[in-house]
């Protein structure tokens, strides 16, 4: 199925369910709706942290449409599943937020580890959560972000296990994708990063560590929703875990080499 | 002289000259300062075309202290010499202004050619303009920007001759430092990019094409001031041509890879 089909079906609620591998080697990404006159802050928060906040697009006020990423796509219905937030409360899920989404909202889709994950499988690394059927696990560390305005907090890392070797191969593939996340933000010892206990995510589940793997650690897109719901917004939608939003683009477009 | 030093003779008008090969090593940047109003929909024409427009610093609405990329600096007063235009059209040259900056002006920092011609340089890929004692030559294309709300125009390039080998090195080279202009745009038929003629650039000088020479193109900082120009705000500071920012961030702190 092409994007287009897929958005299509999750439109019409026919398809209300995690997009994990739909539409392979095309861009997934996460959502973040916040007020107008937040959309600076957010978007300059976004650019000082480029590793856990890649941009691959931003509506203008009160549009939701995605135009340089899938222009004939609607965010306000095209997500199979939404969250609200209110005063960084979640208050409900719901499958259209278009009552929700007035002229003041401002829709940012942030890249997802989707993308170097198809590289990384490419490469013949395998991926532990998929093997294992689970989520990625996620952590907050001691690294903070780069604060703007009224943003500010720790950095939220995913992490994957994989043998020294296979951990250098993956800095290289990483790499070519900056705008998708980029390089590791760390490899190795997780108390360096301000993490207690690997086997206890912050989020996600955990994924088993064999003898002789070291994790890898990336940025994580759950950052800048983890920072945004700590400034309390009066109002907040993201997308469910899970359920991205499918772009037009393709992967291979965001590989800088 | 350190990026500080040199920023403390500035600021005391003692070097009111062009920056170029001042703190070898270091990365100088375009500045554009715009009211507050268009802040959001100009950090985001920039997130949407980072090739001519590679965001290095953004100061918080009234303040003239690029945080991240020189801490102690002043914009207000920090570049040797500013232009100020009003409803697009250049009224004055000046060497301080404060008094213009007030709370509603955002500085933006703008990546600039130096940083991947000192790597030219590095690779042994001399530098055409330098070598003549020009400045580099600029035109602009028919290339579109992506429009962010009221910002939109052509892409404005710079080009450097050199030999179709050295070309190749020189895209390898530049796509290591995408936040800076990264790779070139195009090379070779000035005219499928829409430039008449290769010896009448639109900005700065001409320069020799020698024989077995082909135009290599990159995305020029000067497009974010030419796309703000035309749509004509009320009041706009820019650095003067050549009148850099200096940054106490390295060159290779820019690099992927």
């Amino acid at each position: 199925m092409t994007p287009q089909a897929i958005r299509e079906k999750i439109r019409a609620n026919e398809w209300v369910k995690p997009t994990s591998g739909l539409a392979p080697g095309y861009i997934q990404a996460n959502l973040a709706v916040l007020p107008k006159d937040l959309a600076f802050e957010f978007l300059l928060f976004c650019q000082r942290n480029p590793k856990p906040c890649p941009i691959i697009d931003v509506t203008m006020p009160g549009s939701g449409v995605p135009a340089l990423s899938a222009p004939d796509a609607e965010l306000r219905t095209d997500i199979p599943k939404y969250r609200v937030y209110r005063n960084g409360v979640f208050t409900e899920e719901i499958t259209d937020v278009s009552a929700l989404w007035d002229d003041s909202m401002v829709g940012f889709l942030i890249g997802c580890s989707f993308t170097f994950e198809e590289a990384l499988l490419k490469n013949g690394i395998q991926i532990r959560h998929m093997e294992e059927g689970r989520n990625v696990p996620m952590y907050k560390t001691n690294i903070p972000t780069v604060k703007a305005g009224r943003f500010e907090g720790p950095t939220v890392v995913s992490m994957r296990p994989m043998t020294e070797k296979e951990a250098i191969r993956a800095v290289q593939v990483t790499s070519r994708f900056p705008s998708v996340h980029g390089a590791p933000i760390h490899i190795g010892n997780p108390a360096a990063i301000g993490i207690e206990d690997i086997h206890s995510p912050d989020f996600g589940d955990s994924v088993t560590i064999k003898d002789g793997e070291i994790p890898v650690f990336w940025a994580c897109g759950v950052t800048p929703q983890a920072v945004a719901m700590h400034m309390k917004p009066e109002i907040m939608i993201t997308h469910a875990p899970g359920h991205m939003f499918v772009t037009d683009l393709k992967n291979e477009q965001f590989s800088i080499l």
